[in-house]
Parts: C-alpha cells; sequence; structure tokens
C-alpha cells in the first residue's frame, strides 16, 4: 500500500503541516521507502517534485517542507512498491496535458489486468499498473470528449463511470485533478477533513507537530484535505465509503457519487 | 533573449558547475529575470524544476546546485520574458509525452505567427510562442511517425526540415530531448564543447569558480555541454552557425544538419 495526500483550497495555501506527516511515513513511521513525488498547480502550471528514495530521508523533500509553496491543488503520494521497480519513471503522481491543461493522477492499490485495457493517444513512460491505468482514463475522457465539456457534471460522472470499472480490478484508492477540481476515489481507504473559521489547533499522528490555524489563516480561508489515512489525531476526519468518488473545488466538497 | 544550457553524457554526470555559471545570468550578470527551469534525464524519468523567481535568487536554483543530481541528458533555460506573461505555466523547458517517452523543449528567441501553425493532439497550456512551436513540433512528429522510427536518423532529419520551417519566422534557437538524444538548432547563436580526457581545468566567465575536471571524472567519461554563450573563458567552444542543428548521443556529437 502507498499512501495518499490531497488538498483543495480557496486561495493559496501551504501544506507544509500535512506534508510533514506524510513524509514521515516514508521510511520512519510506515514502511513506504519507495520514493514519493507531489504535484503543486500554481495558476495553470504545475511545480512537480519526484524523488525515488525514502521521502523521510529525501533532501527535496526537506525543501518542500521549508520552502512553503503555496497552491490551490496539491496531489502527493508516497510509495511503497508492489508492482514495478523502484525507479524515477514510476514514482506518483503521473501528468500528461489534455484540452491545454495539465491532469496529475496518484495511485495506491493493485489493480488485476489492468495493462490489458486499451489505449489510444497516451502511453506510460513507466512500467507500473497505475501509469497505465491513468493512461487509459485520459484516452477514454479524450475519446468521450475531444473539446471540454461545456457542463463539468457531464465529465464528472463520467470519471465515476470509469473508477468504477478500475474499481473492478482491485483495490483503487486515486487522487486525480485536471488542474480546476480534485478528484477523490476511495476504493478501500481514504479520508478528508474541512478546515475553515472559527480554525483550532492540530495536532500531527507522526511526527511531534502542533499548528495553530488560527495563526496561520483569514476567516475566509477554506481547505479541504484528503488523505489515506488521518493525519492528525484532534480533528474529525470523514472516514469514505469504499466505492465513493468525492469532487473538492476551491476548498470545498463539491459533490459525492456512489454505487 | 533567453539563455539555454544543455548537456549530453556518456556516464550520469552532474551539470552542477555549468548551472552555476548559467543562474549568475538570471538577475545578477544577466538580466533573464523571469523564471528558469531545468530537467534531468533519469533513465526513462525526469526530475524537474520550474520557478518563475530569478534564478540568482532561487532557494530551488540554490537546490539544484548543491545537490548534484547525475544525469545523461539535461535540458535547462533561463527565461527573459518577451512573448507570454511571466508565470509558471510559461516557464521552459517544456514537456509532453510521446511514444511512452518524455520530450522537453526549450527555446530561445520570437517567432512570428507562430501561433497560426495548427496543432493536433497537443496543446499548449501556457501562452508561449515556444510552447505553441513545441506542441506543432510534437503534432508533425507524430503525424509522421505514430509509432518510433526504426531509424533514428529519418527522425533526425525530419527534426531538421520542422527546425528549418520554425527558423523562417524569426529567431530559434533551441534544445529538444526525446530521451535518447539532444538536438540543439542554432537560430542566432549557440555554443557547444566537448569534455573528455586529458582533462582540465575550467573557470567560469560569470562567477569566481574553478573546476578541475581531472578530480571530477574518470578516464572513459564525455560529457558535452550546449549553451548560448559559452560558460568558461578558458576553454575551446565551437560557436554553431546559424541554420545548423546539431544531435548528441552519450557526451558525443553524432551528427549535424545544415543548409
Amino acid at each position: 500500500m502507498c499512501e495518499l495526500l490531497g488538498m483543495s483550497a480557496n486561495v493559496p495555501t501551504d501544506i507544509c503541516f500535512s506534508f510533514t506527516g506524510l513524509m514521515q511515513r516514508g521510511g520512519k513511521t510506515g514502511p513506504h521507502r519507495d520514493g514519493w513525488g507531489i504535484v503543486f498547480y500554481e495558476g495553470c502550471g504545475c511545480r512537480t517534485f519526484h524523488d525515488p528514495n525514502p521521502s523521510a530521508e529525501s533532501e527535496i523533500a526537506r525543501l518542500v517542507q521549508r520552502y512553503a509553496i503555496k497552491s490551490r491543488i496539491v496531489v502527493s503520494h508516497i510509495r511503497r512498491a508492489n508492482r514495478g521497480r523502484v525507479c524515477l519513471e514510476n514514482t506518483h503522481p503521473f501528468s500528461r496535458e489534455l484540452w491545454g491543461r495539465h491532469w496529475v493522477f496518484a495511485h495506491n492499490g493493485q489493480l488485476r489486468g489492468v495493462k490489458r485495457l486499451p489505449l489510444d493517444l497516451y502511453q506510460p513512460i513507466g512500467t507500473t499498473d497505475s501509469e497505465h491505468a491513468f493512461c487509459w482514463l485520459l484516452s477514454r475522457i479524450r475519446a468521450e470528449f475531444p473539446e471540454p465539456p461545456r457542463r463539468p457534471a457531464a465529465l464528472w460522472r463520467f470519471v465515476y463511470t470509469l473508477s468504477q470499472a478500475l474499481n473492478q480490478r482491485g483495490v483503487c484508492n486515486f487522487l486525480l485533478s485536471d488542474a480546476r477540481h480534485l478528484y477523490a476515489h476511495c476504493g478501500t481507504q481514504l479520508s478528508w477533513l474541512t478546515r475553515r473559521a472559527p480554525f483550532g489547533e492540530a495536532r500531527l499522528t507522526d511526527a511531534d507537530m502542533t499548528v495553530d490555524f488560527q495563526r496561520e489563516t483569514t476567516p475566509d480561508d477554506v481547505v479541504t484535505v484528503v488523505a489515506t489515512r488521518p493525519l492528525t489525531d484532534n480533528e474529525s476526519w470523514r472516514i469514505m465509503l469504499p466505492g465513493t468518488l468525492a469532487i473538492f473545488s476551491a476548498g470545498e466538497p463539491v459533490t459525492t457519487f456512489s454505487g
């Protein structure tokens, strides 16, 4: 199993606190030693950091923790390899361009026979099941919507249909973003939490670190954090039900699909 | 004008020395204050760093200088914006996937009417002429070669034909890589240099820094560096002729096309 971390916010927000918690699981409090990656959306662009080294020992991870990059959408992943060797091209999140937008994808789980799914315009660079699944998702989305649909709900429903098909093949927890929304699919394990005023104190489960969000935020800030397992032990995380796709925009859940 | 830096090597090699010289031109010894980026190939994967801040003041640039990432192919760019505002999505190098490989592109110059060139499967994310030109290049390459050609020379000649078409529209200095080769096109200004045994001492033009490559290398290392202007003042750089495309592999020039 790998661990996922995502964020959606209504103003550019740093993810240092949550990222610090996640990084401990990469070789220190958790066994996810096989690399890590993070994508920060900034405008239409992305800052991307990947490292096949354990996150708890990574110099690049320390930079990301220290250098408070602010973003409205973040997708991150720490890896415990089950399929595909440990190398840079097998390190999530994966990214591709569709409709002139960056799409990114990070996945946790194993998907039986996913490499038999036909691909069209997107081809994997590495050898993971996850990247193959992402290329299949984008190939299908592009075939269904050669242009971006005018109503995003049509896209959301289509992504849900595709995630159901993947879910039938095994364990399919994923985070996906199209630069507008954050999509979180729970196959077996995913939690989320929205922080808004009045803000309180939060304490990490995996490191001796507390933050008082009251001092770090303005009253209008709304931030949702999505993670495989709750990252703090004194806040109320919502545990997603298996088979659910939740879609977040500007820090808020906008819709949920489930069987 | 922007500045380009590329490297091709037969063994994974760090580019700290040359990068240190280039970064000075980003707001210190040169006027290229509008962001910078660098891509390091590692296996089939890429490490990519982009920053819209001036390189001479960038914390991420300092990490890249300090943290000796070793690579066989590197493409880097520092930007002085002429078209397209200063933001992350307009920061070179640009990258896309074709044939399951990372392609990257960095460009210096202005290209008249390039946005009227028709695009097919690749769409720009930002607003620069350069990214449009890259999307056009890849669209044309994909249309010509839906699969990678068995003989790379067919691809090389086709890239030369496309670079000639771009060159007619203005200033077209670029670096391109398909994860196998480094392509360097000189529209007006580009230089390169191959270092091999016996190695000597090199002295940066833009910073008070000298390196003795004899101590940093093994006798079998072969490394070519390509740059807009020579980065050292005590080595013999080859000044490319306008209209020339040079292709490098494993540190060596493999072929050159010119009018």
